[in-house]
C-alpha cells in the first residue's frame, strides 16, 4: 500500500493532499505561490502543526524562485505566518527559511530555500520516526488500548506521525488492542482523517463522538490518552484541537496516562506558560453547518475556538523526537530545545 | 408566540412534533396505533424522557381505543416500552396506565385510558413549572451564566422543560446572563433543538461544539451546569445524555455546581445505582453520518452510547417537582418519592 503523504514538492510546484475530501474522495491541490499555500492552510487543505510547518517552509522557497529579494520574501512570510495563528511551527518553519536565507546572495536564494524546505520535510519525517520510538517505550509489554483525538498521522505530518505515530509504532510491536478515536467537532478530523487512516492500515480502531471519551475510559481499560499539540509554552502547557483539555480532566479522574507527542519545533520557550498562546477562532458555520448541510439555526451565536490549552499538572510525558520531558517540564524542555 | 409543543391529543390521535426535522422544517407525525407511537419514540421523532413517558401513555390509550382486552393491552405495553430502553418514565408511564385499567371494565378502557393519558400530561406540565422554581431558587440573586447539554425544553417534556425550564425561569426572573449550550453529538439535540428553542424566546444563548465545554469553563464565569436525565438510581447516579458524565467530571474540577432537573417520574429506587441501569446503543451511522452526509470511513468500527452515567459524588443537587435532594441522595430521593 502506498504511504499516505500530506504534501510533497513536485516540479515545481508544492502538492498538497486535499484534506476537506476525506474521506469521500481524495484530490490533490497544486500550489505555485506562497499565497496558494497561505490560502490552503488557512483553509485547512493542510492542517497538523508539523505539516503546516512545512508547507510553509515550501511556500517561501516558492516566493524565492519568483523574487529573492528579502523585502519579498518578508512580504510572503508574514502571510505565511498569518494564514494560522496558534501552531507555532509555521512561524519556527518560516523564521528558519527567512534566516538562513539572509546570508546567501539572491542568485542562489531559490535553490537554497528549497534545499532548505526539504530538509525541513526530512527533519520532520526523522523525527516522526523518533518520536514513534520514544512514546512507544513509555508503554508496557503488553496488549494495550489507547484512547487519541484529532489527527496526528501522516496526514498532520510529513512523515508516520506525532501521536498516531506513536499508535503506529505499539500497533507494529503487535501489541496495540485498541485505538478509540475521538470525533474532533467541528472539523472531525478524528473521524474523516484518523478513522481514515487506521481503516486503511488495518488498525484494531473505534471511533466515538466526543461525547462518549468519558464513558470509553469508564468502560475500557485504556492505557494512555495520547495526543498531539500545536504550541507547547515553557511551562508544558500544551495548546492542542479543542477538546484535548477535558480529555486531560477525565484522564486524570481515571488515573490514566495522559502524553503529549510533539516535535521540538513545536515547543515555543518564549511563551511562559499557556495564558499567552494565541487561540484562534474559526467561523460560526463550522459549527452551525456539518459539511455543508445545516444542523443548528443559521442565526445562532456560536463560541468556536479552535484550540485549548491543557495545564502542565494534567501532563505525564512530553514525547519529542529528541526524549521525552516530565514534569515540572520547564528545565526537561530547555534541554530538549539545546538551551540549557 | 405559539408556545412550542413536543406532543398533543388530536381528535382521536397522538401529534407529535417531528424533531428530527429541526431546526430546518417544522413538521408533524400522526400516530393512531400505539405500534405508530413505539416506532416514533425508537426513531426519536418525539425524545426526551418525560415526553416520551406522556407518548406511550397516549401509545396505549390508542391501543384501549382499538382492543380494551388487557392481554392486547399487555401486547402493546410490551412494544413501547422496548422503544428504547434507558429512559424508565417510558416503563414508568406504561405500567401505570395498565396499572389503572385492570380494574376498570372493559367498556370503559378507552376513556379512562385517554383521561389518564392526559393526567400523565398535565401533571408532567405542572411539575415542569415546580421544577423551574425549585430549579431557579438555587441561584443566587444576580446574573448568571448556564451551561447545558442536549435538549431538555419544551421539545423533551409536556411543559416547559426540565432543566431548560429552570433557564427559562432564571431569564424571566432577569437574571440570566448567558446559556451556553453543548451541540451533543450524535443526534445534536443541542443544536438543532435546544438552540432552535432558544432562539425563538430570545434568550441570550451561545452554541458550542462538545469538544468546547473545557475552554468555557476555563474561561467564564459558569454558575452551574444544569442538565436533566433519563433515569436515577437510588443512590442518585443518573443516567443522561452521553457527554453528561464528562460535563460533570469538568464541572467539579472547576469548582461549578452541577444540578440534575428530573422529574420523580425518571427516579428509579429499584436500581441501587448506575451499574444496573441499561444504556441504550443506537446505530453506527448516528455518528458516520451526520444527516445523511457521510462524514468518517462508512465501514469504520464505531460504539455509539446514547448515554451515560454520572456517579452521585460529582451531582450537586437533584432538582424534583417536590423539592431538591442534596448529597448523600439515598434518604432524600426516598422521601420525594414518598416512599420514605
Amino acid at each position: 500500500m502506498m504511504a499516505v503523504k500530506a504534501l510533497d514538492w513536485d516540479d515545481g510546484a508544492l502538492l498538497l493532499f486535499d484534506q476537506r475530501q476525506l474521506p469521500v474522495r481524495t484530490a490533490w491541490v497544486r500550489c505555485t505561490t506562497a499565497g496558494e499555500v497561505a490560502a490552503a492552510i488557512a483553509q485547512l487543505v493542510v492542517r497538523g502543526a508539523p505539516a503546516i510547518g512545512v508547507a510553509a517552509a515550501y511556500g517561501v522557497a516558492l516566493s524565492a524562485r519568483r523574487d529573492p529579494e528579502l523585502a519579498s520574501l518578508e512580504v510572503a512570510a508574514r502571510g505565511l505566518e498569518a494564514a494560522r495563528p496558534t501552531a507555532v511551527n509555521l512561524t519556527w518553519a518560516v523564521q528558519r527559511l527567512l534566516a538562513r536565507l539572509r546570508g546567501v546572495p539572491e542568485r542562489e536564494r531559490a535553490a537554497v530555500a528549497l534545499a532548505e524546505a526539504r530538509a525541513i520535510q526530512a527533519e520532520d519525517e526523522d523525527a516522526c520516526r523518533h518520536m514513534a520510538q520514544y512514546g512507544a517505550d513509555l508503554f508496557p509489554d503488553a496488549e494495550v488500548e489507547i484512547l487519541t483525538h484529532c489527527n496526528t498521522g501522516a496526514l498532520a505530518t510529513a512523515g508516520i506521525g506525532t501521536a498516531l505515530g506513536v499508535v503506529r509504532e505499539i500497533a507494529s510491536r503487535g501489541r496495540l488492542g485498541r485505538l478509540w478515536m475521538c470525533e474532533a467537532r467541528p472539523v472531525q478530523q478524528g473521524a474523516r482523517l484518523t478513522a481514515w487512516e487506521a481503516e486503511r492500515e488495518g488498525l484494531p480502531a473505534t471511533l466515538i463522538c466526543d461525547t462518549a471519551a468519558g464513558a470509553v475510559l469508564s468502560q475500557r481499560p485504556i492505557a494512555a490518552v495520547v495526543l498531539g499539540a500545536d504550541r507547547i509554552a515553557a511551562d508544558g502547557s500544551a495548546a492542542n484541537k479543542i477538546g484535548t483539555y477535558q480529555l486531560a480532566v477525565l484522564a486524570a479522574r481515571h488515573g490514566v496516562a495522559f502524553y503529549v507527542v510533539a516535535p521540538t519545533s513545536t515547543i515555543d520557550l518564549d511563551l511562559p506558560d499557556g495564558s499567552s498562546i494565541p487561540i484562534e477562532e474559526r467561523d460560526a458555520d463550522e459549527v452551525r453547518r456539518v459539511r455543508g448541510v445545516q444542523v443548528a439555526p443559521p442565526e445562532i451565536e456560536v463560541f468556536n475556538p479552535a484550540f485549548d490549552v491543557t495545564p502542565p499538572d494534567l501532563v505525564t510525558a512530553i514525547v519529542t523526537e529528541k526524549g521525552v520531558a516530565r514534569p515540572p517540564f520547564a528545565a526537561g524542555l530547555r534541554v530538549l530545545c539545546g538551551r540549557s
